[in-house]
């Protein structure tokens, strides 16, 4: 076992804003409010609720006011909104989000497509996103987008992922997500990634986002726990495709990764049975069974009795 | 990047014998030998073909002779026969396998199901196999099922399969594969059991063959060429399911392994795009579609044009 892992690894909850905004079904807000519940009740603490874009663009996530009117508040729950602009910052903390967390695509031709600006000029957006939040009192992070792979330009050179981080640590990032989110990468990757920018924003939590496309999702969320990272993204159910491979299975599912991560002898607090029966119930939702294997393979060892 | 690796991997494919044996429908000889030609086209060079059990048991390999008279013969190419005694070794030695493969499972009640024997005396059963395969002048590996967790008895004790092993050595196996045959596995105990069977079985080839029921099959194959190993069982499309999870996937699949090894700097001689071409065409044939992943993402870099 490596001596340098933490025992304890917090998951962000991403199904319903990342799990749910590619889908066709357009679920209502008191679904989605149920969707956030049982992940309370199930013992998630973080959870990325809804993003503040335009509706017209996303109309996946045109209630993001309601659901954030709807959903509990018990202590220690923390909610995050996400956002590309100032727009959508005023918007969220109107909400009352608990955290904010702006996106940059780490390279320029999917950043004008995913938002219409370059990566440099995202890159200034933000830096007026956290300046905002930062007066607001409002823990601002940010995901570099494509920072394993890019539809459109290959690998994205590491070092182009770290100068990003270098200038969202010194904008006042409170935490960098790293997102694969086409589902490229690898366990070298992270692995690589990793050191390259804890290097350049030296202090920053680090967080990692992980899509399953092409089966090597749990892989690299295994290698940045085993390089001490401890805080994961995932999506209850394994909802969230990629409209770059619209066939494929999309972010790495809650229940299978905790099922990874305890077997590990990591600790989360959440049930990854209640995880995995509420990927069922979205499935139903959502008029497709969900991809994770957890809830249809069963827990092991097989419950006494 | 880990010094111990190698760089080259060697696939077993063994989709026509463990893909195919769990499948309700059963597939005609020619199609199965269509599915070999289409692996050693691919650059597949070692093929878990048939098995030589009872048919009345598993009447999807009641043909294997058939088989083995009709698949491509070039230089380099190794086709393995599953054997569980010495009438299958006959059989098997007959019908000209260049080498044979013998079962233990690790826990008695799941080896009293599977082959209505207890682990005890079927590893007598493999010392009486191994010794007549040495006569004949073939080699003898052996798999240790459930090596990982049985349905029945939960974790296997790790000591268990090092005695197991240490057996199998003694008798004279040429190699040992490890296999997580209900899909439970996790990387430390791939990196446990790597370090304990290596050294009840000093010198020995290691293999792993590993089911993605709860999605750990990758990262434990990614684990196993960490630690040095060089051999990993794989199944064109992932087909192969597990009995005991029938609504789970099952082995890992030989395109989805092929795009990680490759992208983390591992040779394999394999081309995955040609592999993954197969699986959606065993899809058709059996009649769904294939677990694998690689298929419906496509390939990464996209290819320029």
């Amino acid at each position: 076992m490596d001596e340098r892992r933490e025992l304890h690894t917090t998951i962000v909850e991403v199904g319903p804003r990342d799990g749910l905004q590619n889908e066709d079904r357009i679920l209502p807000a008191e679904v989605k409010i149920e969707l956030i519940e049982r992940g309370v009740a199930a013992g998630i603490t973080r959870i990325e609720a809804v993003s503040f874009v335009h509706p017209a663009r996303v109309p996946q996530m045109a209630d993001a006011e309601q659901v954030m009117a709807g959903v509990p508040r018990p202590g220690g729950v923390s909610y995050i909104g996400l956002v590309l602009n100032r727009r959508g910052l005023d918007r969220a903390l109107a909400a009352a989000v608990d955290e904010v967390n702006a996106v940059v695509v780490a390279t320029d031709t999917f950043c004008v497509r995913n938002q219409g600006v370059t990566t440099d000029a995202a890159m200034d957006a933000f830096e007026g996103i956290a300046g905002a939040a930062a007066e607001a009192g409002v823990r601002c992070g940010i995901t570099i987008a494509a920072a394993f792979g890019c539809p459109f330009e290959g690998q994205t050179p590491p070092a182009r992922v770290a100068e990003l981080a270098r200038r969202a640590h010194a904008a006042g990032a409170r935490e960098i997500a790293l997102a694969d989110t086409i589902g490229v990468g690898v366990p070298g990757q992270v692995r690589d990634l990793t050191r390259r920018v804890r290097a350049a924003a030296p202090g920053l939590p680090l967080r990692f986002h992980f899509h399953n496309t092409r089966n090597t999702g749990y892989a690299n969320a295994l290698a940045a726990v085993a390089e001490g990272v401890t805080v994961l993204d995932a999506s209850t159910g394994g909802f969230g495709g990629c409209p770059f491979a619209p066939a494929a299975t999309g972010n790495i599912a809650t229940e299978d990764l905790l099922y990874a991560l305890h077997r590990e002898g990591h600790t989360t607090g959440i049930d990854p049975q209640a995880v995995a029966a509420t990927g069922a119930w979205l499935g139903d939702h959502l008029g497709k069974p969900a991809p994770a294997l957890l809830g249809r393979a069963g827990p092991f060892p097989a419950p006494a009795g």
